[in-house]
């Protein structure tokens, strides 16, 4: 259990890495916590969803205040990495919840930063196994790769109503494609 | 270690309190974990409230839809017990704190109800040391009272843009009056 929560750690054989270890990044703990709330499906994901929307709409639009930061250049070489032909769906998705998580730094809230960090390693399992039963995965990749280059270039823009309005669509709108099939496979269809 | 990050707990004795348990709640793991970093300053207090303002405003605007839900009744209770005479600054805050989290939850999101316990707990201490520091805490303690009145007023009239504004004001409010406080400790006035 202590490993689930992401406080201790175990490896085996000799050596540093062997033998139980306690975790000393408390973040870490954050994002256990959270994951292990969704496992016993005390937190819906519509409630994180709606949570998501919420700190990252603000984060957009405070990070339009700062269009010249260091981690929007990091955003930019995220999207550039995602480019990348014959990209596997799981290194996607960590570069994905990587520009997520950026856009928020950029904002310089450190809480929103640690709760967005903790909500990435709480649903990224979820988004993985989501996106494996979607009817088209390259066409939406295409689709979200074509929102989060909008995202970006309304904050370097400086236009910050916009750059919020297009990420809280693009996080309700992956959302909605990916219940609605999912209910469809629930329903056996 | 791990009974500061709030996954088990130990007492003393015999019988069923007694020996190293773990501790189930997992929302205990965010609260604590939360609290280690603000124990070792990684998260500024600056954007605690930050965030706090964010997920309250939003949730004063999302409660006054649900003008009639229970925890607005239990919100009202907590307020009642506020007022009762000689009450002490710890039992004063506990209720104050409790009041914040029930109208988070009067807005329905279980993931924001979640982070709002762990800020909670995460400020408890700090809040009541620098209650402590401030020149007429009763003074203090009367406009709270009444702008949590107006708050709730506002959320039961079903008008969330003033519920929203006013619940901003609340937070942002205190932190200002107790930061110009804390910078006058620190400079020795």
């Amino acid at each position: 259990m202590l490993q689930a929560l992401g406080v201790v750690r175990s490896g085996v054989g000799s050596g540093p890495e062997a033998g139980t270890t306690v975790i000393a990044d408390p973040a870490g703990g954050i994002g256990a916590a959270l994951r292990l709330h969704l496992a016993t499906r005390r937190l819906p994901m519509a409630d994180l969803v709606g949570t998501r929307a919420m700190i990252e709409g603000a984060s957009a639009r405070a990070a339009a205040l700062v269009p010249s930061s260091p981690d929007l250049d990091h955003a930019e070489d995220l999207l550039s990495r995602m480019d990348a032909p014959g990209i596997d769906a799981d290194t996607y998705h960590q570069l994905d919840a990587d520009f997520h998580v950026t856009i928020t730094r950029a904002a310089g809230n450190a809480v929103n930063t640690a709760i967005m960090t903790a909500l990435r390693d709480a649903i990224h399992h979820t988004v993985l196994h989501a996106t494996a039963a979607l009817p088209d995965w390259p066409r939406t990749a295409a689709r979200l790769r074509r929102e989060h280059r909008a995202i970006l270039r309304a904050i370097r823009a400086g236009d910050g109503d916009r750059a919020a309005a297009l990420v809280v669509r693009h996080v309700e709108g992956f959302h909605r494609e990916w219940s609605r099939h999912s209910q469809d496979v629930e329903a056996g269809s």
